[in-house]
């Protein structure tokens, strides 16, 4: 298979603030989720929002080109933590304007140096990074840990 | 509020083909849902992937900013149904290269060339789209309808 798609839909009524939508995905792990602007900007009470769906698929896509990496150097992670941030800027016309990784890294056969240059060359493959890098500004942070986290 | 922030994080353990890792959400609508590389590139088997979680952020702010534009033009929706569709090219390394937004709007108060317009206008407002779209090819369709559709 050369290439794969992936869809979603969302169905809408009413206007911006007034209005609500439900959202859901091809594969069925979200059905019917409500989104509203109102939980994007202000509180989400339950609710995920674009920017937090942009957040889950760059720490889904990071974390495997990241083990893609550390398989090419012959190491494995016992456990990567990638958490992503998706700052959307209100100001005038909304604007994406910042994505945040931070990853914590469990690898027994990797020091803490050679992980942050797996790192580096993680964000440089990561399909959803190379989405979002041209106007988006792309913020990854490495952290080397002995023992895994419980997150 | 000038800018709201939201996060994700994916824990992960072992290498690409073989391992598997969990997605959580900040909102808490997705919780420790499992992701592999074989339910991204293969068959989803009820999982989701990091380009089905991009299309879903595609549709929910698509739908959004197509609701904003609405309002300005004193029109409000009936009914939206946003459906996009993320391709993720997988010769060589693997790239996003497209996201085709397909729009369906019942809107009682605009007629459909007004729609295109309203369509054409939201393409260029919502932040998703400009995210993306200096890297991947964004393709938007629009079709006016009189009744609304039970997606």
């Amino acid at each position: 298979m050369t290439e794969t798609k992936r869809s979603a839909h969302c169905v809408w009524a009413g206007d911006l603030v007034g209005g609500e939508g439900t959202l859901t995905v091809g594969s069925g792990a979200l059905t019917e989720q409500p989104v509203t602007w109102a939980s994007r900007v202000e509180k989400p009470d339950g609710r995920t929002s674009p920017e937090e769906l942009l957040a889950a698929a760059q720490a889904a896509c990071f974390a495997m080109a990241l083990s893609l990496v550390l398989g090419q150097r012959s190491a494995q992670a016992e456990q990567l933590v990638v958490e992503a941030t998706c700052t959307l800027e209100l100001q005038g016309a909304p604007r994406i304007t910042a994505m945040d990784i931070d990853v914590r890294g469990v690898i027994p056969d990797l020091d803490g140096e050679s992980f942050q240059h797996a790192v580096a060359a993680a964000a440089q493959l990561c399909p959803v990074a190379n989405a979002l890098r041209r106007s988006v500004r792309i913020n990854v942070t490495a952290h080397w840990r002995k023992t895994p986290i419980h997150a």
